[in-house]
Order: C-alpha cells, then structure tokens, then sequence
C-alpha cells in the first residue's frame, strides 16, 4: 500500500496533506479503479495521525467522486467517467491562464461596455469634482441607527423576509405622501420600488420599448441610459438642450416626422447641465406627447435640491391621460448604497413593469427600504433634506465664485443652475480631448468628460463638475486646480 | 375682483382652500388670461389671513404654471399652452377608472405573467407549507444588530455609497474562502454579487443565450425560472429528474439531436423534488457538456442544507474548462430580504455578467453586502448555518414520520430527501388539479401546486410541501390536515 507522507513543517494541514497525495495517486494512476482502500483505523494507525482525520479525507475521497463504499463494506477506489479530451485551440492566447475557455460559449451579440460611461473615481489624491453621489457623511448616524434597532424589534416587520413584489407598503406610503408636496397625487397602485433609478430606467426601456421603437433623448444625456439604449437596439434620436431646456421644437419637427416610442428627460436640474426647464417647455413636451400618444420618462433624480428662485413642478403633475411615468430615487440626496428608487404612473404601466422585476429578481431589499420608512417616520428624511439644502446652496455659490475667479477669461463659459449638484463647461480653444484630459490627471482634479454624455458626437467641449461628493474647501481648490489647467491649454 | 371664501369648519388648510378656488376660477375661464392678482399683502388683508398664507398660495400657482411675475411687476394669469383633445375610445371598459389610458402606449410584445409562478401565501389561518423561505425567526437579532453597529462606526466602509461593480469586497472574498468548503476554488475575478439568484438567473440569460437558442432545463424545475425563460424567447427542452438526478440518458439523446446552449440544473437537493444528483451523473453531465461546449448553469440555492448521509461536491468543483457557472445565495439559508447572492465562474463570463449587471442596476445593495460580511467576520454565519442544520434536521425528520403516519395508503408516494426544505409528493387517483386545490383550501394548507414547476404540461398529480417557514408543530398539524384532505378526495 501506498502511504502518503506527513511533513509537519510542511505548510498547510495533515488533512490536506493526506488527501492531495491520494488523489495525485489516483489522477497518476498509481492507484487503480477497485483498488481497495485501507480502512480508517488502519491508515490512521500507520500514519500516526488521529484517526478522525482519516474519516475526513475519506468523506472528502467520496464527496469528490474518487472512492465509493458501500454500508459494511470496504471503501474502493471508483471508476470515474473519463472527460472528454479537450482540443485546445491553436490560437495565439491573448491573456494569461484564458486559453482553455472555449469562445463559443459567450453570445457574441452582446456588445456593450458601460465602462466608458460610469463615473468612477480615479486614483485617491485627486480632487472629487466627477462623481455624483451624495456626501454620505452628512447622513445622521445615530438616527439610523435607531431605526435599524426599530426595524429589527418591530413585531410587524421581517426586514430580513421578501417585501411584497411592488415593494415595502410603508415606505410606498411615505413616499406617496411626499410626492404630494410636488404636485403628484398618486395612489398605492401607482407606485413600484425599484433597485434604484437605473433599474428603473431598465425596466421601463424593457416593458415598453421593442427593438427599433424610436426613442428620443435629451442631448447631451444622462450617461448611463447610453448603455442601456444601446442594448435595447432602439433608435435613438437627440434633442438639444437649450439653456431654457430641451429644444421643443426641433422636437416637434422629429414628431411630425417620425413615431416616437418614448421621450427621456430630466426637466429639473438636468444631467449633465443642471439646466431646468421652463414651465412653457414643460407644456409643450406634454401637449405634443399627449397629441402623439408618447410616453415620457421624467427622471426627478435631484427634485428636492433647489436652492435659488422658483422651480416648477414635475410633467407628471400635469399628467392627464397617464403617459407620463416618473422616477424618483434616495441615490442622489440620501444613500445610492441602499439602491432604493421608485417608479410613478399610470396602473397598467405598473402592472407590466412589477411582472417584469418579478421576473429579473423576485422584488426589491427588504432591510433598506425598511429603514428608509423608519427614517421617514421619525421625520429624519425631511430634515435631512433640509441639512443637504442649507449645504449645498452654500457649496454651490462658493463653487460658482470660484468659477467666476479662477476660469481664465475666455478659457470656458458655464451657466448658472438653480439647483442640484452639476455645473456644466463648455471649454472653448481647445482641439483634443485628450490633451486636457492629460492636463486635468496632471494638476489632480477628475471632473465628468464631455462626451459620455452624448449618444452620438458630442458637439463641442465640455466637463461636468458635481459638488456633491467634496466639501467646500475642497471643490474651491479643485476649481482652482481646473482653472490652471486651462490656463496651461 | 373674485375673493376666496374661507370655511374654517371645511376640512382642508386654507391655503388649499384659497389655492383650489383660484384655480378653479382660472381652468373655468371667470379668470382670464393677462389677469392681474392683487399684491399678496391686499389680498391677505382682504381675506384676513397671513400674508405667509397667500404667498404660498402664489408661488404654488405659479409652480403649477397659472400665474407668471416678473421681478418688480405684478403677478398675472398667464396663457397656458391648450392640451390637445383627448379622444376617448368606444371600446368597453374593462376596469374602472382605466379608460382613458391610450393602449397604445404599451408594448404588446411582453407577454409574460410571473403570477402563477410565486409563491405568494394565501391568507393567514392556512398552515404554511408553500413558500420556500427560511425562518427568519432562527437569525440572531442581536449579533445583527452588532453588526449594523459595526458596520456604521466603520470608517474604512460606506454602507451608504455605491460599492465595487462586481460587489463589497471583503464580503467577495469570504464567499471565496466559503467555497473552498465545497471543494470550489476560485479566485476574485471569478466572483460577481447580485441581488438574489434570481438576478443571477436573468444576467446568465440575457448575457448568455440568444433568442431562439436551447436551453435544458430539468422537469420538473424552478418555478421562477419558467417566465423568464418564456421572456428571453429561448426555445426550452425539458429531461425528467429521476430518483438520483436528472436523465442523463434522455439528455445525451437531446444532445445528438441539437446544438444545446445551456443546461440549468440543481443538483442537490433539486427544487421542487428535494432529490440529490448522484456523483456518476453529475460526471457524465460535465462530460457531455464539455464535449458539446455547452454551458452548465448549477444552482446551488441550498448548498449547506445537508442532514443525512453524504452529499457530492458541486459539479463547478469539476470543472475545467469553464463551463460550469455557479449561482450561491444568502436568500434561502438566511435572509431573502437581503437579496443577496453570488456568481462564481470564468473571468471571460464574469466580465459579461458585470456589464449587464451594472447597465441594469449599477451595483448590489451595499448595506446588505456590508452587513453580511461583518456577519460571516464575526462567524456568526457559521454557527448559524450549524443552528440551521439541527432545526431542520429535526423538522425534516418529523415532516416524514408525519407523511407516514398522515398519508392514508395508497394516496400518495413521495422520495426522502437528504437534506433541504423539500418534500414532493405524486398524488395517486386524482383527477382534476382543481379538486384538490378546492380541498386543501378548505382544510387550511397551503401547499406549492405540481402544476407551477414545469415548463410545459405536468406528467401527474404533484404537491411540493417545505418545511422552510414553520416549526414541527406546525408541520405536523399541516401535513395531518393534508391527509385528512387527500382522504376525502
């Protein structure tokens, strides 16, 4: 018999030992089919080892399908299955350790990368002006840490159990509730939770949109629907945006033209301009959807965050015959990692959409959304909204000073939101992308690049700024450091 | 001028009352466009109400877009853009309050109804033995509640913000560690979290299999994956699952015949029929599958769940070319409302799955993620998968004593399963589904129903029963009243 040899300074445990000298034994065929393994006892006598540990390489033999026994029988070595012999193809291998997976197995009509389009951060030691996430240290804590406690000991809730499939009821309610205060008076079967806003998004594309439907976006867009469009296979036609909002009538002039599927916008603060649009616009969009029969997306990514002047209320106010279907999300003014967003509209829409997430993945996290209601019961949502309101009026005044002060004359020209996070540059004199792209890695500063936010040719130069991920102290110096670079261009 | 009359016994603030007569005035036309209002601080003085009231009233006018002002003017009614006439279609109504919605702005391709796939359990008063859910009661509320604390006062982590794409690192790379337990050794480019198997389902679809491509799937199988089969357009053949796994003869005929994309299967402790997959054909399923370049999809939903006797590895655990893709998940061994699972395969695959993923959703739940891997850190996940083990040994043992004692002869027969929630009875001498259903219902059982766990029509009369959601007590008295409904059939 062949006897594995233990080397206790060896690294790595007896057990292990053991066991990986039997099978390189068998895989050699040093041991053959049938042959009969010594029993437990026996071996571990020999090997002067614990008897217990024989048993567990022997239940891990079996488990691995080398050895078979039967009840009061011996433990035999088994024949296995010979695996088939694997052709390895003679193609020049293109990375390490990959050449042994057959490329017929992937489905080469998939053909997106959304990575060109996603807003992540580049090394540590540059200054945040890209992402658009909220500052998550502004966020209570304590308080949230109440309403965990609460959500755990509440008798009435399972935070750890499925929610039903359009969501935790009362945190639908809260939310129907606030919806109220920006014109939307919904009711329960109005409303689906979603993981997020870009689960939302796919959702809606899905139930709604067949490949080569036409639908209309604003350009320049949100980055992240450019993936997903792509994917769809729909047509996509581009809407300017003006600085009063999208270009209503270039609009029109693709509607009498062409039938329209679906229109994607953001009316207030819009991504990537901040730009809101007027209450004029607004109407327009909906009377000509409404005259067309066409959806809109309304994206009320940033409703909240309005600091300066008067912003009109969401399309979906005005919604008549139920075309228009809105999105809110607690991404961009709470926690994007409790992936919690919600859907509005019209009963039937929702019917579609909740069979289709139903489908994609049972419901949405029970434990967030769970917490999320308790954070809004104990009224901590509406003061936070209020904190992140009094803070980022005051980041964006200091960051549109520091623009004022520290943009070379000439250099770029931006406009001025009433709300949200984003600032929007066009930089003149420039000729390639990547020379300022090289310029800004240089003096430390990642801010949004112009064009993952257009679908097709981005006219023009731009960079998106975001102040919601950096402090004030911060995005002054950031802008500072932007300035220079331009300057150096 | 028109004046509001105010009724302090009237429900309503007086703002709304002030603010719903104006507009009342204005859509009737008694106020016209070009209309000046009074300065707010007349109007208050005229109403006696403070004056905070009418501005408030004003700018929601003008949010809602009745009114305009120009700075240093007076506030006028202004000329809204006409909304197009709807036309209201003669066909019947079929629901209340539904028809004025255009049907032509859905999209009639989306056919499927995930409805009468779920197990969404009927009224309370029936004796749970339907739905497949742990018992959240068995999770450790405080060892929790310590870990949210954790997690929290972290400050390397941010529960709030976005994770990684492909999932919360630390928690990856204890899932890793886990699988070595089950003899699958990967590394973190093979791993990508979800939000729950069945988003992992839907990305190995829509990633992996083209419309019109075979998949096979074991009949009978998962229920939810039947809508989303019937959504991606895949066509489907289905091999019969016998006492020790699927057929793999059947199978291996199917394969002579055609080019098979993808096999999905649950080799231990199947879903709906609790039976385990022998080593031998675990083997010879691999070695077809190699030899055709066919993917194999293994689902590995209750992979810690063995009580009795001795259980193979996962197939991925064979795996050599890359083939296999495994799918793990937090949701039936802990807490399905943290809609957390796992893929693990090749690197090639993960980067298909992680662009899906992240056009469809952007990132998992990055709280979940957080706290289970402070969980699993503080190994509370081991004990409670040990806890786990006990309970439902013991409840798995008096679930099958009580079918024996229960069953009246001759009515039913069913497999003993080694481990699991699942217990699948063949009804004998039943004619009509409906009967028996009518029958269960009246005795206060709710059961899984033979008829959701296969693609296409059912070969007999099926119940599935787990004992996932109660206790003994409660499984006994339910399985009892199921025999006291089979009786009277």
């Amino acid at each position: 018999m062949f006897l594995p040899v233990i080397d206790k300074r060896k690294p790595g445990s007896i057990f292990r030992q053991i066991l990986n000298q039997i099978i390189q034994k068998i895989e050699s065929g040093a041991i053959i089919d049938g042959y009969q393994m010594p029993p437990s006892r026996e071996l571990a006598r020999m090997l002067g080892v614990n008897r217990s540990t024989v048993v567990k390489v022997y239940e891990e033999l079996w488990a691995l399908g080398y050895v078979e026994s039967t009840p009061g029988s011996y433990t035999r070595v088994r024949k296995r299955v010979p695996l088939a012999k694997i052709t390895i193809r003679d193609e020049p291998q293109d990375s390490v350790g990959q050449s042994d997976f057959p490329a017929g197995l992937l489905n080469s009509d998939l053909y997106i990368d959304p990575a060109a389009y996603l807003s992540v951060s580049e090394t540590t030691g540059y200054i945040d002006l890209q992402r658009l996430v909220p500052d998550t240290r502004l966020i209570d804590h304590k308080l949230i840490q109440q309403c965990f406690r609460d959500v755990i000991n509440d008798p009435e809730t399972d935070p750890f159990g499925y929610c039903d499939i359009r969501g935790f009821v009362p945190l639908r309610q809260n939310i129907l509730k606030h919806m109220n205060l920006h014109g939307i008076h919904a009711s329960d079967e109005n409303i689906l939770m979603t993981s997020g806003s870009q689960n939302a998004l796919h959702l809606v594309f899905q139930a709604l949109v067949s490949k080569e439907d036409i639908v209309v976006v604003e350009s320049p867009t949100y980055s992240m629907v450019i993936p997903l469009l792509r994917l769809m296979r729909c047509k996509v036609l581009e809407v300017p945006v003006e600085e009063d909002g999208m270009d209503t009538q270039i609009l029109e002039r693709i509607f009498k033209r062409h039938k329209v599927k679906l229109v994607y916008c953001m009316p207030t603060f819009h991504n990537p301009t901040g730009i809101t649009m007027t209450q004029e616009k607004r109407e327009a969009l909906l009377q000509i959807c409404e005259q067309y029969q066409t959806l809109i997306v309304e994206d009320g990514f940033e409703e909240e965050m309005k600091y300066f002047g008067k912003v009109h209320l969401p399309i979906k106010s005005m919604d008549r015959i139920g075309n228009v279907i809105y999105l809110g999300s607690f991404s961009k003014i709470f926690a994007p990692g409790m992936r919690t967003g919600w859907i509005i509209a019209h009963p039937e829409i929702i019917r579609k959409l909740t069979n289709l997430k139903t489908t994609f993945d049972l419901s949405s996290n029970t434990m967030s959304q769970a917490i999320l209601h308790q954070f809004c019961q104990r009224g901590g949502y509406e003061l936070h909204i209020r904190k992140l309101m009094r803070v980022y009026r005051k980041r964006m005044k200091k960051a549109l000073k520091a623009l004022k002060k520290y943009i070379p004359h000439g250099k770029a020209s931006w406009n001025e939101p009433l709300g949200g996070f984003l600032i929007w540059l066009q930089i003149h004199s420039i000729k390639k992308d990547e020379d300022m792209e090289k310029r800004l890695r240089e003096t430390g500063v990642s801010v949004g690049l112009g064009k993952s936010f257009f679908y097709t040719e981005q006219k023009g130069k731009f960079i998106r700024i975001s102040i919601s991920a950096s402090d004030e102290e911060t995005i002054i110096e950031g802008i500072r450091r932007l300035g220079s670079a331009l300057q150096s261009l």
